[in-house]
């Protein structure tokens, strides 16, 4: 089971290391972390992907929240976000395949981030789900490195005032 | 100073505490995390900006290579790499103003990734310089909350090879 977390905390030295800390103490593993500042330079918001079983999980965002640095924490639905991720795919491919690649660049708005000989960086954006298939597309060429950020998240209100006619 | 640090990691529970751990420890302050899965399911990349003084920050990669699960650790020049971020921004603007928010959208390539009422979210894709340049533009509108990936970064094969004419 996975589970995404949405913590906003103090950006003080040793926080990703409190937050970490708590995780792997716990045993959960952490499939992804993506932590960035927010709209007030003295706050941090991480957002986390966790996998481990249903109880666990009810339990892991009860004990971000006493961490003393965690002004928030918050279970975060997948049907009620909105997403964004962006993975960098460094391709080998020789110019003569480089038609077929864009197409697959066009189709699914891919940007083109670096263009060498045998080499083409691509700039892939979108929900997981998305940027899974297009890996997944991707995959008969030959893929060098992949580097993701991971999810971010924000709650959606749309969804939230949705959830009371349900 | 910043330094913009690209790590490969066994995708073990407990790494990411690791990496946390030392940072903290010699007190350099993490100013964004971005960790996901790579071309292989068992193995990590995490895009770091780590800040803090210049000899300081020339010791932090050395170290980070010595942990046991560490794959390869390798300090990144921001002119030699590919590098994506995403930001979430939750707007609070009327049906009326809405216009006026369009062109900043059409403009900068930005797309609309939630809509209701008085609430947009906005995903904006680039570099850091861009999305903070992009975030000062929307700052005269009311922004609720941010969420930053932070960097994903990749070092451009093109400018490994130019280095050596310089």
């Amino acid at each position: 089971m996975k589970k995404m977390i949405s913590l906003l905390v103090h950006n003080r030295p040793g926080v990703l290391s409190h937050v970490a800390g708590l995780i792997t103490r716990r045993g959960y593993n952490v499939e992804s972390i993506a932590a960035g500042l927010t709209e007030n330079a003295t706050r941090t918001r991480i957002s986390l992907v966790v996998s481990g079983d249903e109880w666990e999980l009810s339990q892991v965002t009860k004990q971000l929240s006493k961490l003393i640095d965690c002004i928030e924490a918050r279970d975060i639905k997948y049907s009620e976000a909105v997403i964004g991720e962006v993975a960098l795919v460094n391709l080998d491919v020789e110019p003569e395949r480089r038609p077929e690649i864009m197409t697959l660049v066009n189709t699914f708005g891919m940007r083109i981030a670096d263009l060498d000989n045998n080499t083409l960086i691509l700039q892939v954006v979108g929900s997981t789900h998305l940027v899974d298939m297009i890996l997944n597309g991707l995959a008969p060429y030959r893929i060098k490195t992949i580097a993701r950020t991971g999810l971010v998240v924000l709650p959606s209100e749309r969804c939230e005032k949705q959830e009371h006619f349900l």
